[in-house]
């Protein structure tokens, strides 16, 4: 079996510095660059695409809501021109830095309320899923399994990688639990890696309330690096994959 | 002879329209488009690459300082970190949106005061000109002639179109008579086809106190699109050079 | 009777200029004043109270969303605690801008998807209005009648202006036609003061289905100052008015 | 003797979190708190108010340049009109939320590039002045020792305190050593002490190249909250100058 870890970075701003990147960066296999709407600015995206380079990591857009004071968490009204277009110009930035380092771009995630409004919304991801394909159609778009997302990018044959949060605790219809109830982040490493490993050889997380949840096969794990513990989650994240003989290696290699 | 002539375009701000891109598109035959931090935003760039497509006219980006508030017009420190990975940032998102409608960028050409800084300034402009080199060397680069940034983009071996500016005065030593002076805008479309003639078959033009500059073998001309009388200057100028026997095409086809 | 006309003005963006402010504000009598989230800027807003000021018309805050590319007019999740914090700021920057020109600040208004959500949400109402409240209790707020908005204002002992969009469309349970249907938007100044006329001395509407709205005791009219005919409308709107025998003046010297 | 210790405080953004505010806001007796232009933002002013009303902090407004990605350390061209807006503004905004917590402001100082820029240029110190004056005449201006601002500040009548800077290295012409350079920033608690304590009681303090240097009366230190060492070193500051006799408490209190 192969996996790919994944993790947000790139997410500082000027001088507002937040995140682990340097120290989560040998651990993971894709990272998803924030392009400057929710967070990131110019110099940081450079420093976390050389960081990347260094680690032989592969890059990705992380492009979200143009709401930097909400960091991209608050679900916004737009239409799918503007959805689109906003798409368009995020994955771009990346993509001209990821070219002018002699990297390839490898994949495009949609951040926060982005991703959990084009999970629900098909008109939604019909117009990020246009953007990406006009620009490179060998991008692969991340995106929750069963969601609208995956299906418009599968039927606008685009490669997907769907995406496991090992990280965060999942409601019985295979939702993630939100952010602002108790138990929504886990943070023992022991868990996530269990939880990661059973995900990657039975396809299966139980969810909040006991019930075992079928995900099918999934192809990239997603850690969160701005937790207290996340550089240490990481890190027993991919020895575990690995003792378990899972190969943990960019998802642009396997998919 | 063959001339470019060139125009800021694609500078509304979301509800914030300014400037006459559909009238003045028709004229010109290269577009500097905002990308998003004087002015311009994702739907506009969009809409007026879609425009200049259908005018077969050139794009190029335009980047700005990060001064959406001043429209990049007010002086600011800047490392040469930031100059280039602020110039990178912006030329890659015009950069995709171009390559989104089958078309390749042909230019860049900086705006307002990183024009007037990159002029001067040597190491400014070698991290501006690094930045676009690394992006794609084939862009070519718009200076003023004679310009830190004309010759730090040569020596790169970039190509350069050295550019007039029709409708503003000139002071004696070849720089433009300030905005705030009184005279520095020319409107007469009359004058400012002149201006442009003699400019293109003598290589000169006469400053505010009468002396007569060189300024050698020209390769663009820009008019503003924003003033009252843009569109009818534009037309003019068009016309007035066309009858006089010079071939208006877009810089890329003759440089 | 007596009746005040409001307009939106100062929603100029540095070098993005909008809006006819010094055309319409001799035939106003309260200004809402961008404040800075979704139009408006220092200089613009130093710049509107001037204004207001030489035409004694009173002025007020315009508080938006935190969406400059949207122009406030998108709705956003908001938590309670960031509406009142948003509504805070801006209506405190404006205050300060009154003081410094030895005016009172006469009333607030949220904007666009604010005023929108505002009218239908008790909770963000609550929000708002506290805010309002604590900077200053005199303040008077701007709202639909039999709004949310309204009813928690009236609650708080604010004192509460009653507004009619006299250039606006209404449909049959109160609400305005959006934007986005045809329709929407009265042009012609006759049918605008004919509607205000009515509306001041029947209390009443005609909606686009025909029916006959009663909306009761209404204080403020609100004139849009972007539209081609603003001006023209504006002033049609006073001089009707005040033919037929209704007072025009700002809502706090009568309310 | 008296000294106010003072602080910038409040420099979170959204989602991005800096500075140690709860941790250092006990041993201080003036926050200036950021305001949203290179740091700061509703959310994070409200609480930072409420944290130094819970402390008997006096509050102060730290308006700086419309540059969050700089976080206003890059000078900027600004007109004069631009900076006495720009100032008006952001002090407005604190005004109102220090009124509707039922305090008054203490004072205003600008912060990095315009505190920089306002100590050596007199147009835009009085820019600055006269927009803090206007606001409110009572309002303390923080200002460096012989500096243009604090010449202008008194001249227009207005209370000025000096500062002193605790952890920073003075050149021998009385300016700070800047943050580039090696040992600009003073960390060992017991140097900043020893320094704040030799100024107090003598008004001098020792340069860089080992000259005394005599600052005069000086009204208030400031330690900075966010390097690693600034809660350890706040709470030795105030406890040094209270064993040295020094007492500590707000400016506003004996100025």
């Amino acid at each position: 079996m192969k996996i790919d870890i994944n993790c947000d970075l790139g997410e500082s701003f000027g001088a507002f510095k937040v995140g682990n990147d340097a120290e989560v960066m040998p651990d993971i296999t894709s990272a998803n660059i924030a392009c400057g709407f929710h967070a990131g600015d110019p110099m940081t995206i450079a420093q976390t695409i050389r960081l990347a380079k260094k680690h032989n990591v592969a890059v990705g857009a992380h492009p979200g809501l143009p709401d930097l004071v909400g960091f991209g968490r608050r679900e916004m009204q737009l239409t799918p021109e503007e959805a689109g277009s906003y798409t368009l110009y995020q994955v771009s930035a990346i993509y001209g830095f990821a070219k002018a380092e002699g990297l390839n771009l490898q994949h495009v995630k949609p951040h926060g309320a982005l991703y959990n409004m084009a999970a629900e919304d098909e008109t939604l991801s019909r117009a990020i899923v246009n953007a990406i394909r006009k620009l490179d159609d060998k991008l692969i778009v991340f995106a929750p399994p069963a969601s609208a997302l995956a299906k418009i990018a599968t039927k606008a044959r685009l490669k997907v990688a769907l995406e496991f949060f090992a990280d965060r605790a999942y409601n019985s219809d295979g939702s993630l639990v939100s952010r602002r109830q108790k138990g929504a982040i886990i943070q023992d490493p022991r868990e996530v890696v269990q939880r990661a490993v059973t995900l990657v050889n039975e396809g299966t997380v139980e969810a909040v309330d006991g019930t075992i949840l079928n995900l099918g096969r999934i192809h990239t794990i997603c850690v969160h690096g701005d937790t207290p513990t996340a550089v240490k989650l990481t890190e027993s994240l991919k020895k575990g994959l690995t003792r378990a003989r899972v190969r943990v290696e960019p998802v642009g290699m396997f998919i």
